[in-house]
């Protein structure tokens, strides 16, 4: 059985390149100080996505899924703004003793992964540390202007969530999601949206981002918040849907006056769904609303790295 | 003592991001999904660079000089392209009673060589680990088909360092070094290179990978390696002067024509020293002459990240 210290450095290194497709406008790939891309006249997304073992997947997962998900939670923040996915870098810590067929299955997982999006593997490197851990640097594009921010929501938007919330982790989801770039590139293109980003901390985390990058707040009608399938295997299904990390789908913002439109348009687009779940308003509270009409507080409560008790809200 | 636990997460990146500069051609800084930058017609340089405790420094490091060193990393390997540094990402990764003061020095370091060469810090993540471990992403730029390649050494062409070698850790440079960007888009600009890279891994090292992808071999002769003054204190120090890692000089070839002309206008511009250290030849191989006309095979023993019996060469 092979481990990273008895290849060594560079045989790793080759052998990880070659698992990876090349790509158009790639004028250097791996094996130079810097990988060199050449792109045209648009704004370009830089984004960067930590997977550590202990956090993001236990040492028994699939490492197909392992490299999957590295590679899919960069694309999900470019999906996040509306971007076309077009390279990457990423950066590998192992400890010395990892089996060498390890490491290459993570790396056909990220392969496969990248090339069903257009998204090119160009570089990175690889350095010894205690546990196994995956960056990706991933690299986007959108037209001029084009990207879709969270911090453009206003008053009397609609607030939408696409797909069902919560339960990643029971149903192992969060190591097999499918990033929103179809849907995501389709938003900005039609412009429909005012805000938008992707839910990766949990709903009620990632909409307290959005609201307070726009300087607004929201009123959340509970009961239409989506659960998914896992979530409605709890006790409580709102809760999961509110407060689980990693369900990668998309929460947005649409103009009052193009509700309507949008709904028909989206239904005639897509066969994922889409929920509206409530209304931006100017008092910067988010309230929950139950169909009894009794409103509370709804705090940040998903995924914290470094939870504490400063961090609550 | 505040620790990340007791900070949280999202206070923890605002306290960190209050620390780092913004800059031009910066659409949306941190706190969206992804950065957004804007650039003319270049081409591109994407780099990534590990720094991890315990392998790249020790836990007793000053915190500022970690920083300095995790950016300094990714600033040479766009100077050894001849590149102009321009946005960067971090990946932070730490144990959750880490220090929150250690983090912000570290920031400091970061931003103040960051700054100081024109690189602005967009975004990136934080996530929690057992190590204290920083992942830079870089980029750069150069004119269209500007960057200066390792692939393009030809025989006959002289080989060239920059600066003097070895001893990096015993001086505790490796945590102070200066990228040499200004050399390095000088001798781009100027066109005297064919063929360039850093010194990261240890000068045999480096040439092997520098010779190797221009398919060509090289003599160096041995007594005109520049040991640095902490390799002079060893008792070998061309041994040091060629194997030790993260000397970060430039390595570079230069036709053999434009030989007498490049080291005066070396001289004229730089203050920095430049070595002539032998010549790329043809035939495959790397040979180290001694004084005397010794001839000896020159091996790979700089620094490999997961040194195996596999790897030795």
């Amino acid at each position: 059985m092979k481990t990273l210290q008895t290849i060594g450095e560079r045989a790793l290194i080759e052998r990880l390149v070659s698992r990876l497709a090349g790509g158009n406008d790639v004028v250097v790939g791996p094996g130079d100080d810097c990988a060199v891309v050449r792109a045209g006249e648009e704004d370009w997304l830089l984004t960067s996505d930590p997977v550590i073992e202990g956090v993001h997947f236990t040492a028994a997962a699939d490492p197909v899924q392992i490299g999957h998900k590295a590679v899919a939670r960069a694309l999900s923040d470019i999906a996040a703004m509306g971007g076309v996915p077009r390279w990457a870098l990423v950066d590998v810590v192992a400890p010395g003793e990892t089996e060498a067929t390890r490491l290459d299955a993570i790396y056909d997982g990220m392969a496969a992964t990248a090339a069903k999006h257009g998204l090119v593997i160009v570089g990175g490197d690889v350095a010894q540390g205690p546990v196994l851990e995956l960056h990706l640097f991933a690299v986007g594009s959108v037209p001029r202007g084009g990207a879709l921010l969270r911090s453009a929501a206003r008053p009397g938007d609609a607030i939408y969530v696409t797909g069902t919330l919560g339960g990643s982790h029971i149903s192992g989801r969060h190591l097999e999601f499918v990033p929103r770039l179809r849907e995501g590139q389709w938003l900005r293109e039609e412009g429909w949206v005012t805000a938008m980003c992707d839910i990766s901390d949990g709903l009620s985390t990632d909409l307290h981002h959005l609201v307070d990058a726009s300087g607004v707040g929201a009123e959340v009608e509970i009961a239409t918040i989506p659960p998914s399938d896992a979530a409605r295997t709890t006790d409580d299904p709102i809760s999961h849907a509110l407060e689980d990390g990693e369900d990668f789908e998309l929460l947005f913002t649409v103009p009052a006056d193009k509700e309507d439109a949008f709904a028909a348009a989206w239904a005639q687009a897509h066969t994922l769904s889409c929920t509206r779940i409530g209304t931006i308003r100017t008092d910067r509270r988010i309230e929950g609303v139950d169909p009894e009409g009794n409103r509370a507080a709804l705090t940040v409560a998903g995924y914290d790295h470094f939870a504490g008790e400063e961090s609550q809200s």
